[in-house]
């Protein structure tokens, strides 16, 4: 089994308390294919510009990345620049050029139309919907977007929101787009739009699964060492579509240890800058981990 | 076993968006006597002005509160009105009146003084520190606090914590004492000012629990029907101290369960106004929602 997931390569630029880099390798498809990688292939849909270093092809290839479907076209790479304070749950972007992205027409060969498990990290819903249409037997499909389709495309996100098995959001997403300040009524609205599962990522507060047959609540992996948490929310789902993709089973038993895995993918992904940490990690590093924080969290 | 607690007994006037209420029986002694009464004889030490009515007195006498220590004096009880909006995670006090509260010494009869369990809800730390120093030997001992405390008495509330094997304090309150923001780190500044552990109550997000030893993170009990939050916080404490009492241990697995009974018992008290639904509780509802909590956060 594999995935294909579609979303940004961006160069990112990123200051916390910690320290700051410039033009670090990030986007949503990325830091969710890091993730993903640990259980199953990953097919990344994604678009460069020529200003692109082919060093970070080179290191996504070496990473067992299928790149078959990245475009590297004239212009700009998507460029992201922000900033964390305080207790660094929330990114203050700073600027954001889009480039390439602007005109992004995601195309797949015919061996990957056929792929099951799909991912739509966050982009415009445009892009998203466009890569859906395109796929043959779509099985799971997981969705991700941020406020700013929420408000500017929110038709478009409704609409793809209706094709889709699982809606991943942040709190502040989950409650912009159900009007909802409670979060299970958020999550009971959000279902309403379509998707079976609701997926609502609280940071430091962990993760709520919400569906019709069951309900999971699960707090985050308890760090003090928080350095950048850019990526993290991908790097969660990747571990959770990955997970499920591995497993090829979405009963409730393993939803639930998917959404252990990608909490435990995004606690090593906060714990230093950009993909420092995830692209070292190996499945024996989860497992010892997960055995940590199952006496955390168990009782 | 019994334990004693050491608060308030207000009357509180509450507005929501689900209604308002006026003058109802409140306070932090009180919210916690509820709760920790599910478990253990509790021992009341508070005072009230010759306002407060005798209705509340029998009310608390019926549901088996020993009122030995509730001191009825000349002047008018402590009143609070607050209000909540949106998401209902914060109070907006709207206006405070002490009355007797501001020249209240707590008294306890010699029978009380031998009490081991003890614990001393939210009032002026020195109201606080004034009858842990009249307790001949106390063995589990907590504390709680508020923002005012921390700000306006903090020297007073950081020598009295040196005392304490547990203080308990809200998301907010740890940042605040601590001067840190991330929760772990806060925990870990505000266990190096002397108490053995640390309980971090998060609200909606539930509670972690910090100790040298181990550490605890257990989400709220998930729910869509919050009317009132007054008194979640001392609710959560009534049922953590209580269970310690009658289970008369302290270790890992015990503490892990306390930490449980209160998030249980603290899910009642936000279903309804002021004690509407604690005061109706019964140890078999706590075990039957139990049973539900386990299946949201075990996996």
């Amino acid at each position: 089994m594999s995935i294909i997931v579609l979303g940004t390569v961006a160069l990112d630029s990123v200051k916390t308390p910690f320290g700051k880099r410039e033009y670090m390798l990030g986007g949503s498809a990325v830091h969710f294919a890091m993730s993903a990688r640990l259980f199953t292939n990953v097919n990344l849909v994604a678009i460069v510009g020529k200003d692109f270093p082919q060093k970070y092809i080179d290191f996504l290839h070496k990473k067992g990345i299928i790149l078959t479907s990245l475009i590297r076209t004239e212009g700009k790479t998507f460029k992201w620049k922000g900033q964390y304070q305080g207790d660094l749950n929330t990114a203050l972007t700073l600027s954001t050029e889009l480039g390439v992205l602007s005109a992004f027409k995601p195309t797949v060969s015919n061996e990957q139309r056929k792929i099951k498990h799909i991912f739509l990290a966050n982009v415009d819903p445009d892009i998203q919907s466009h890569l859906l249409s395109h796929m043959r037997s779509p099985h799971l499909v997981g969705l991700d977007s941020m406020n700013y389709w929420i408000k500017h495309k929110r038709q478009a996100l409704i609409r793809l929101l209706k094709k889709v098995n699982i809606y991943v959001a942040n709190e502040q997403e989950a409650r912009d787009l159900s009007q909802e300040s409670n979060l299970i009524k958020a999550a009971q609205r959000l279902r309403s739009f379509g998707p079976p599962m609701i997926l609502i990522k609280k940071g430091e507060h962990g993760v709520i699964l919400y569906s019709d047959k069951f309900l999971f609540s699960l707090p985050a992996y308890p760090t003090d060492k928080v350095i950048d948490p850019t990526g993290a929310g991908d790097t969660f789902a990747g571990g959770f579509m990955g997970y499920l993709t591995r497993v090829k089973r979405i009963d409730p038993s393993s939803l639930k240890k998917a959404v252990v895995y990608g909490t435990i993918a995004a606690s090593f992904n906060v714990e230093d800058f950009g993909l420092d940490k995830t692209s070292r990690l190996k499945i024996k590093h989860l497992e010892k981990r997960l055995a940590d924080f199952k006496k955390f969290v168990l009782f």
